[in-house]
């Protein structure tokens, strides 16, 4: 099989290394994934004879500007070539997520379902804004489209909805989606540091990113939190349907006082229906020591679903970091590409 | 999608139930099930045109003597025939489990396999004696062969490590796979009823066989993990490999000392991978309020993989009765033929 990817960072890395250590196993799965196409922000390469897996992962250790990959066979390229040349079945869309407009993943995505190539992306924007609509374009052009790595990496949250659920309708959603925020509460019961040493904390560790905001307003536990709804229960919310709380409401003190208690601050994401409608809410709120997400702790994350005839369904994990997330990635292709179970 | 089903009894009459129900979900799947064949022990009803759903559930009601149904266009029937005419896609083979021979429901299964017939099933005996066999019997006639209801109903266990770890190496299971022994354990601790009473209890409910020994005595968490094992670790196991301790060896007052020092006794399934070789357990184990375990009281039932790249994975449900174990059959019916995820 011949893939592009685009969008090329960590992630994208740790996705080749993987490809290449686990060649035997992908072989036993009948997949022999053959790498043509590399494409960042500033260019990219192209080798229609496919790109030498180590000896490209040596050269992105030290460099960025892909157009200046020397490979044998190799050669500049843009994602225009990958329309193009359609000579890819699978393209791996890793841009940054935009939560406004969806760009650039949106048009990647589009184009290349259009041209009915496979695509599998782990950028939120895209399927935050228009899941319907491209999962249709996959439909119509007989190509699949995977998004398992879109809420939570290696957490298989909307997979499990989708397939350990397969025949019941979800009814609720709740979660712990992000694992920097549940780390930093965690940080302050159990060593006592306040907010913003723990979010040091965090940063230092490489859990947060240098801009935290997304994690600590909730917004990305929300953007989670939205694509499992529009998927899993059908609907088309926007952010704009959500009551969002972050845990920079909580103070030190909170904490302490709530751990003398046995109850615990977990920032929550939870999709209701009710005969009312929908209710859809991300805020801290406190879980006792009989509640399963009491002892979802650190970097875990959790999703809990209730259906109507397969009951309740609690899915625990918490690798994160780019080879974990690359392995997301790789278990979309592999499940993609089975026939059945 | 013509189908037939083999052993019938409470779980095969809330299957009927189900796609009676689930007509127009299992239509947006693409699913016209239409059911041909309905075998039992002592006989069985075929019609080649299709068996009228609400008709039939309402006779079997009352009778048990499948020849005997009258239904415009039925005849009796034996498994012998299925095979005969070959005019069904699916056989979904749900006979009593025996894990000494496998049978009836390893002829079942190997004959409609070789007969390039589909089939599901839910029955443990064949798939802990001839996973590897049957596996290769399905490929090599191009079909296809659904076990998720053999490892925990509606807990998606298998499943989880085939679909959701797809692409890493599981290198430990654990788990707290059976029922009945977990809903005992919880009242000897939460009301204070010793074991006969929490058993008798447990049979009232409806939860606990009238022989509850499988239950008890952990082969049936023996026989799930096997099967999890084989599967999932690539390897050819029997009951002969597992040291085997189940809950009758707990007393009431180590259930109260124990929850004086806030620990509860679980019964765990554990097949671990080392250096040394791999191990396989069930025995009641200590655990401790921190662990996820602790919490997974009553009928829930629980499992933890660790994978190389993919992490931790744990996953917690509970649905009992035959509602969620006909779910569960669906669900392995539907992924089939979805492609891909």
């Amino acid at each position: 099989m011949d893939i592009a990817i685009v969008g090329f960072g960590g992630v994208g890395r740790a996705l080749l290394e993987l490809i290449y250590d686990k060649k035997d196993d992908l072989a036993s799965e009948g997949l022999d994934l053959n790498l043509k196409y590399v494409i960042n922000s500033r260019g990219g390469t192209y080798n229609p004879k496919g790109i030498d897996l180590m000896n490209f992962i040596n050269f992105t250790g030290e460099n960025r500007d892909l157009n200046s990959y020397q490979g044998k066979g190799s050669k500049p390229a843009s994602f225009d070539d990958i329309i193009q040349n359609k000579d890819v079945d699978m393209v791996i869309e890793m841009t940054p997520s935009n939560l406004d407009h969806g760009e650039p993943g949106l048009s990647h995505i589009s184009r290349a379902l259009a041209k009915g190539i496979h695509v599998i992306t782990a950028n939120k924007g895209p399927i935050l804004l228009a899941y319907d609509k491209l999962q249709d374009l996959a439909r119509e052009n007989g190509v699949k489209l995977g998004i398992g790595c879109t809420t939570g990496g290696a957490l298989p949250s909307v997979n499990a909805g989708l397939i350990d659920l397969a025949g019941s309708k979800i009814t609720s959603i709740e979660g712990i989606l992000n694992g920097t925020s549940n780390f930093i509460l965690e940080e302050m019961e159990n060593n006592g540091l306040d907010y913003d040493l723990a979010l040091k904390k965090a940063q230092e560790f490489g859990i947060a990113e240098t801009d935290p905001s997304m994690d600590i307003s909730g917004l990305d536990t929300g953007t989670k939190l939205l694509i499992l709804t529009n998927v899993l229960m059908g609907e088309n919310k926007t952010l704009d349907d959500i009551e969002l709380v972050g845990i920079d409401s909580i103070d030190l003190d909170q904490v302490r006082e709530m751990a003398g208690q046995n109850k615990r601050y977990k920032l929550i994401g939870r999709s209701i229906r009710t005969e009312e409608g929908l209710s859809i809410s991300v805020k801290p709120e406190l879980v006792d020591r009989d509640n399963l997400f009491y002892n979802v702790n650190g970097k875990d994350k959790v999703v809990r679903y209730i259906s109507d005839t397969l009951g309740d369904l609690t899915i625990i994990g918490g690798a994160s970091g780019v080879r974990p997330a690359a392995a997301s990635i790789l278990r979309d292709l592999i499940n993609m590409f089975r026939e059945g179970v």
